[in-house]
């Protein structure tokens, strides 16, 4: 019944020690019949703690809950939304579509921002804010804009009590109210490239949510950069999918394929989108980040002029570029598996998690008094450490509950262990016992070096997984059946592509993949285009998509 | 006309180069008799650099503007405006009572972010994220809250072009959302406490704005917790509002008077609420920071449970608190003078400016490499510097600037200085010749040990300073009259008061003021209510307030 409730001692970054959770009950029933874990009441009956912990490690092999979550193989997004719940990434809002990003998600959300918001800073942006109410006109000016994003508007229609004049939108994106000021502060190219950003939230009334992936407010930032030259204006947009490109391959594992977007896939409103496009575990590609060359086109509808240094009036060049909270669903599309979450140790929460074991109480002081020195020397060291020195759970609880959210490297210290001033470690990307060494010193110079050394293992050895699940996922294809055979076993197609826009939507119809990028990086030679036989410049890479 | 376009060159933290800016022209048209400088025109006109620098120098005397905002004592309303303007803190937004907020103004916001996020964490609490909006009938299930904050929701009408049944209310904080959703995550007293946080826009439509002090959409932290009994609620409560206090002393350098609200000021849904009171350079009040104990107002709207250690069901306790963009209102009002925004070292986004200045041609590489390696000597040091090698400007207009920008320290270093390899150092907060050392050996760990000597010294007086404005801008009252005084004199009234909430209200319409707060500092004896003779047992503070 109440046998899931895996949470109360879930304080991780000394977190909501929050419960149970009701919005598990969903995915719950549905698996009830998997567990074998005894009841709550049992486990939360008024023993003592010590003869709790007896009973409780004496009994640990039975209580060890098996699968707790749909298998990945089975259900991909049954497994995908298993893993929110029970990893306590997020849960549902209250309105249709909105997702409440709890402790443990945001901690992941946090680490993007601190990577980001320095390589920000690092290429000459400034953080600023800009107010998420725009007048309706605003989002009227730039034509392609109002056609992409009038359907998923919400619109405020009252406020104080009153029926507004205006219809205000709440900002689906900033463009418009960016180059409403952009004119009041830009007059002379001396006041270019001038370079902002913005963390804020951001509402899509999107009509097919999904938690992370899409939802109808989400946390995201957007640059907003303007330029004297179209030359300049380019380079950032460069700059910029290449900062995320960097991010996505040495902090979040994933590596993701970055290129430009076609021209039917384009953002409302740029004149070219560079994308990184991420393959997931099922297979189906996320668009991970944009950075978009605006051309002037909203500097075209908003009169964002500049006087150039021969005195001419120009209007300026523009770029946009966001990366969102959907990441975080990249990432554990990207990396987890049927234990749940699998971070990468570079954003990850809590880099290593230390389970201290115990069978008599005598033994315990001993145990926890390792178990905190061990603890001592790696946060020292830098090292994000969580130790776990709950007496509610067993050992074996705690080893699957932080699988589960995905910590790349467990400590175990038991009795032997202190009395040999050892430790185990175990990988989280490496099931069982091969993941398994045992005899670590617990001396602090060999620990630190060691626990680095794995982390830094782990890091290179997740990307490399996904780089070769990747490249095995990809298939050249020449012809348009080709492109469908692929296509219809899930993979991802490369091939030349220079037919019309009409041809795109033809693939899109028929097979479901849309053009995901023409990748930076293109094979040698001579190319004909998949779908007419026509020479083709470019090969494109095909994809059903998020 | 044009004379006022002071920025082409204010690149800070590598901000937008953004220029002259329109909005200042409303400041600007008002003022410009004041103005000496020659017209941009001539300043922006296309001379060499060496020769345009050499007639900018030689004319320098005469191109210092000079006072260019509004003196504070003559209107200060207008003077605040003039320097969110023209230290480029702020731009009015599109919609009315929105603000942007600039580079330079949110850059004081992220210090405020940065020093309270770590003492929240410290304190047990964990950021994440709830949706912004909220569904009507939320706002509804707790009666005072409802009262207090419906004249001020802007509602979500239409959704993806559709009217939507029920109408979302854009957050004007959180209650009703946090306890929709703490009611689906605590179910044991092994779920509390729980302690969290989220950094977030809210919207409130207020009628009258003014920027920072309160505009229609603001940026907050709001804390919310949730626990197992009053006493606990209580000490959070206390505790966070003691947070906050240490802010306000140690980083902002301003002397809030803090305390309890009286049951009139308390926040609709609250059973307490503590609050952090600061004078402001036209001693009106402003309420800084909030800390509420919400008892089990919004656990018995939302039916928020938990079973308590005997297996009785029982309410939750819970508090909320808050700080915004309003503080950084109070830091301009607090601290800025004549010469425009004065800034803590603490909180300053820039610490230390550095301005090189040279006559002749051949004197500038040896200045410039001077001013490099002192830059980066404080750098290096963790000192927040800033290096204006700008060609553009002469070194008075740069003095103006960046005391204008309110910058606690500037570096001065000319070819004498390099000759004896010292330089000169003046203080904001000191005008003129008194505030300015010459000499001072550029020897690194020399220089380092002065300036930062001289920032904790300017924290400290800037502290010391306002403490005194404040003390000797209240006044001991023990009558009524007394008190309509004191008002009618611009001063805070402090007397004995426990007269009813009647009494309280004619106060507010007889005088214009009102209950800041009964302060936790209270003076020892027998105290008489200023108003009814009864006895009482606190004196309460009386003052005018934003």
């Amino acid at each position: 019944m109440l046998s899931l409730r895996l949470t109360s001692f879930t304080h991780l970054l000394s977190p909501p020690s929050s419960a149970a959770i009701a919005r598990r009950s969903r995915a719950i029933l549905r698996r009830r019949h998997h567990l074998r874990q005894r009841p709550l009441a049992a486990s939360f009956s008024a023993q003592s703690a010590t003869a709790e912990t007896q009973d409780r490690v004496n009994n640990s092999k039975n209580r060890v809950p098996e699968q707790v979550i749909t298998p990945r193989s089975q259900d991909f997004n049954a497994w995908y939304l298993d893993v929110i719940a029970n990893a306590e990434l997020a849960d549902y809002g209250p309105v249709r579509g909105t997702m409440v990003i709890r402790p443990y998600g945001y901690a992941i959300w946090e680490a993007i921002q601190e990577y980001l918001n320095v390589k920000f800073k690092e290429t000459g942006h400034s953080n600023m804010y800009f107010p998420q109410f725009i007048p309706y006109s605003f989002i009227e000016k730039e034509a392609s804009h109002v056609e992409g994003f009038s359907p998923e508007l919400a619109l405020v229609t009252i406020g104080g009590g009153k029926e507004l004049e205006e219809k205000l939108v709440v900002r689906p994106t900033s463009e418009t109210i960016v180059n409403h000021m952009f004119t009041q502060w830009i007059h002379s190219y001396r006041d270019l490239p001038l370079l902002i950003n913005q963390w804020a939230n951001v509402t899509r009334w999107e009509m097919r949510t999904k938690p992370f992936v899409r939802t109808l407010e989400f946390l995201w930032q957007e640059g907003h950069t303007a330029h004297a030259t179209p030359e300049e204006a380019e380079d950032e947009a460069i700059q910029m999918i290449d900062i995320y490109t960097r991010f996505a391959y040495e902090q979040a594992a994933i590596p993701v394929i970055t290129g430009r977007k076609s021209k039917v896939e384009t953002f409302a409103g740029a004149c070219k989108t560079y994308t990184i496009e991420a393959m997931m575990g099922d297979k189906k590609a996320l668009q991970a980040g944009t950075s978009h060359n605006l051309g002037q086109n909203f500097s075209r509808a908003f009169g964002t002029q500049f006087t150039d240094e021969n005195g001419v009036r120009e209007h300026i060049w523009q770029t946009s570029w966001a990366i969102s909270t959907r990441f975080v669903g990249g990432i554990i599309m990207t990396h987890g598996d049927d234990a749940g979450l699998m971070l990468p140790p570079k954003i990850a929460p809590i880099q290593v998690v230390i389970v201290p074991i115990w069978k008599k109480d005598d033994e315990k002081a001993a145990v926890l008094n390792a178990a905190l020195i061990v603890k001592d020397v790696l946060q020292k060291s830098g090292i994000r450490v969580k130790l776990d020195d709950s007496d509610q759970r067993t050992p074996g609880w705690k080893f699957n509950f932080w699988e589960m959210k995905g910590v790349p490297l467990r400590i175990e210290i038991g009795p032997r262990d202190v009395a040999s001033g050892s430790v185990v470690i175990s990988r989280r990307d490496i099931p069982g016992k091969q993941g398994k060494v045992f005899g670590i010193s617990m001396e602090p110079s060999n620990l630190e070096a060691y626990v680095k050394d794995k982390l830094d293992e782990i890091q290179s050895s997740l990307l490399e997984r996904a780089i070769a699940f990747r490249d095995s996922n990809i298939v050249d294809v020449s012809t348009y059946s080709d492109l469908k055979a692929a296509i219809s076993e899930g993979k991802w197609a490369r091939g030349p592509w220079s037919a019309s826009d009409e041809d795109e939507l033809k693939v899109k119809e028929e097979t479901g993949a849309t053009i995901r990028c023409f990748p930076f990086e293109q094979p040698q030679g001579i190319k004909t285009c998949l779908m007419t036989g026509n020479p083709a410049e470019e090969v494109a890479i095909f994809a059903k998509s998020y």
